[in-house]
């Protein structure tokens, strides 16, 4: 069998999982990485890759590529899209796509245009609680779903600096939950109502964006998902989905370091969730790449294609907008 | 010491509750009842108690009582209310008071005048679960409150006779949330946006109410609240709630019937949540009870006094006006 | 209906829960109580009952009595229940009826030829918790039981001049779980093997008793049940028990002040177990009452007989003599 | 850095996962690997393993080792350390060394003269789960330990051909236990007490051994843990610790399939733990390994160490003098 030739672009820190999780796919290999900083590329060069470089371009034109991941930051994302589309490498690409909702709907032109596969890093997916909760409402087990609720909280706000870029709330962090809202039950949004606070740092509010959430999306059917964001949990990394429907409900808990349950006098102490999103959604990382090697390999669907990577994002805009101007906003709103 | 003496108005569910709960305080003796009931008077009678009445109004001027239990459906309340107060008889009123805003400040006013005290039935307030929550967020351990989410649900929808009179969804179910949401952090409630549907019963819809919600509250200080509402959970009663703030978090769950655990090979299975609120609220109903008798004996403070009831009335007409005009309702909107 | 007339021998911890739970039964009349001490005759009086004694005779010989609730220190036990099944006198007393195998035996045929019904107050029988499991035990969920594993701490330890003639962590601790052990899977035992050590407090090892204690029981069909005992649990009163067969496992588990969770920097905290066995086991004590009535009144077979108490000393009695001997010792050795 | 050379003896499942975590490790180079099939060694031959022999001892001298993993039948073992420890290379050794304890004793000298390090693959002792256990309980977490209480049942029992040669349950399976009742509490036993039995298949008691049973070792401060053992437990791998001390209790629970709980009209449903030991202790064995390289590269001390070996095989062998003479046998007895 020959392998899948993979080059990735941007060593940061989910470059980085990728990277590890594709040298150890016996499908996969890994010709190609580029990142600006010279010591990634060192790094990346000791562990046996050929091309290392600090130019997109130049590992793209190196004409060895099957498949590109990209794992840049978020403005470049679009454009490097287009660039592998137009050489005719299939592309998995972080989300989102791009903030600006025109753009998006131009890429996603040119990759259908060019015929490649283009798959969304919706990492979350790909966790074993959610696929679980996923496949018992797909399965019928709590009827027809009624509620959504979605609780989705950080364990701490990013840099300033980053939640300039990075579209807020909505579009940085709540993006990953519209998508989830829509995946957990299989239905579309058509309208979405938010209210947002900031409660966690003044900061966050100088800077034009919010720390904390809730926001509730409709269904076409009328059902309706609920979900709470904040920018910093103290006690770590908040995960957890409940569908509540006609025959009954399900949640799914976060994972904890351990199991533990000490007793005392005082009172009982446990372990506290998985603080961090790697540990998380560790095994999910790995998962979102299987499946993208089987479209390759096998010619299988795509989970996760450009298309929720755009509807997503008018999500996450008309929930800007509901802030904006206090009311509900309907998806169809959002052109 | 001479015993407080009660009557009690209206021998249904929840007043047979307050009658055992009253015959077992020893310092109290239970010397009226009043019901339309023959039959229920008639077992009253066998208890030993000494006036029992069809009328009100015979059972008030009798001139025994120092206190009366009103559990007479709701659109009695407000004038045996203002009948007791009129004769200096402390009053436990199960809510709401009215469904008319006018009436109630009406009522209020003439309770304030008569010097009575006027405690009114929010049961959960007493409930040790909620207790807990509200004692440890009192208590700092979770820091400011940033997000407070409340589920509450049915295990099945009341009679659509019912449906009709009771003010509909927020205010005959949902009103016990708005309640709890203001005691669980001691915040006042300044906005309110809500969004329903009709997802269990079309007759439901059909007789102009909801049965299905979701509602966010927002504080005074911005923080948030967010409550989920059903009126037939499959499963049971479900009455949790969650408080998020800037320290941590604090939740509290069900009441189950027992705590087993039986493992096979097809899985893991444990008993279902208590199913009736009359089963999870029994001590509840015991304890507000108690707390009333400590107003009456040792002049403790009201611990839900009528504007309580005023605020969370005004919160659920906010409710049914947001639901019309699909935009967040700001409580000094409702006079 | 003529109602059941009740007396009660004993007004100390254990008396007065029954005494309260009688009176609240409407099939039943307290009609007089016995115990030597004046305040507490006192007291039984103003909640109108109308002999109160401080001789047991005294109220056996009044002739008003349909039933008698034993509750007076063990060594009492024997000579009452002759003494009121020779009166014709139905009885409900404490375990166990005499620390001596041959006073026991007499006192059961005793008991025999007068025709009265003896039940034994093995309170645990009637915990919600320990009925589920054995439900599902006798339904056949896990299959054929190989293994029953109880857990049963106290969560403190009793004063040495109680332990001195109280028989010992054995006889008046675990004998609990001896009982439960047959109950819980309805087999008799054959074998007993323990192994003890004085852990908590060296007077009681001078005393001459334990205070923690594994031991293994074998059933008559080769399976077997360990019991882990300690007098001192500082988290609070420890009482599980698991079911493994040949299908599966189920588990109970304590019952906690509140189901609360607080998530922190630090860790997740939870409330502890009840702490006393009067909350844990209070709706046991009324349950057992109720189904003593149902004998009386029913002609339903006693759930626990004076056969039960019996088998379960003797279990007591093996445990010591494998103590002693350092050896598993057959049930048929004791007699 | 130069890398630490290791070969692999035996490529069964254990081999393989060995070698695959060793793959991963920067500081290892895996070398040879030594296996009777042919189909193995080209599967490890595809993996760039230089060496691939289906004789131990010319991968042993083709002096290219630094340390070797044996992960061959049991009666292999003792041998093949002693020629690694004869050729000076340090050796990671899956347990047991041996049946025999004569053996065991020559086999600890022999690497004793040699001065190799040789480890021993207590899996569990690397199991987050226990490790945390371990941490608490030597924090002083629960005071001076009283109980300890180990469940280990295997999820279905093995061939009765690998029954007969392994040793049977007590040197086989809870050989695992006995060792983790050292380690969790850090005490020497001095007494073994076993009760076994036949429950779940008639073959395994004609091939001489029990499949069910529960054992009391005693520690050298009279404090105790109880074990209880099944080859088949329907429902998955049920690996729980509990220590009970002086000031409290800790317990761990298994690993499950996922968090979620399914909540319907007939019950509440959650997934059943890991079923294999391989995906239970997956994380201990990387551990392990990583501990033993720390050993090497770093000079950590042992974690488990060949005399760790000694003492297990010891209380085995008193469990089953235990089983035979129906008595209590002191670890002293076992020469």
């Amino acid at each position: 069998m020959t392998k899948i030739k993979f080059g990735i672009a941007g060593l940061g820190r989910i470059g980085k999982i990728h990277l590890d999780n594709l040298l150890r796919m016996d499908e996969v290999e890994v010709v190609a990485v580029a990142d600006p900083i010279a010591t990634e590329l060192e790094m990346a060069r000791k562990k046996g890759i050929e091309l290392v470089t600090p130019s997109y371009e130049t590992m793209i034109n190196s004409k060895t590529l099957d498949a590109v991941v990209i794992c840049t930051p978020t403005d470049s994302h679009a454009n490097y899209v287009e660039i592998a589309a137009k050489a005719g490498i299939h592309v998995f690409c972080e989300k989102p796509l791009d903030l600006n909702l025109n753009r998006v709907v131009e890429v996603l032109s040119i990759v259908k245009a060019s015929g490649v596969k283009l798959m969304l890093g919706f990492n979350r997916r790909f966790d074993k609680e959610f696929v679980k909760i996923r496949d018992l409402v797909e399965g019928g087990e709590v009827g027809v779903p009624h509620l959504v609720k979605i609780t989705s909280r950080d364990p701490g706000a990013p840099p300033i600096s980053y939640i300039k870029k990075s579209g807020g709330l909505f579009l940085d962090m709540s993006i990953h939950d519209f998508d989830m809202a829509r995946y957990i039950v299989g239905k579309e949004v058509i309208e979405v109502y938010a209210k947002g606070a900031v409660l966690v740092d003044e900061k966050i509010g100088e800077a034009g964006d919010i720390d904390t959430a809730i926001v509730i999306l409709t269904y076409e059917d009328q059902s309706m998902a609920v979900i709470d964001n904040s920018r910093e949990a103290k006690y770590g990394y908040d995960q957890r989905i409940e569908v509540f429907g006609s025959k009954g409900m399900v949640q799914s808990n976060n994972n904890f370091h351990d199991s533990h349950r000490l007793y005392t006098a005082t009172g009982v102490e446990a372990s506290l969730p998985l603080h961090f999103f790697l540990e998380r959604y560790a095994e999910a990382y790995k998962n979102e790449l299987l499946n993208f090697l089987g479209c390759l390999i096998n010619g299988d669907s795509l989970p996760v294609n450009g298309q929720d990577g755009l509807i997503s994002l008018k999500i996450g805009l008309a929930a800007l907008k509901s802030i904006k101007e206090e009311r509900p906003v309907r998806i169809e709103e959002i052109q």
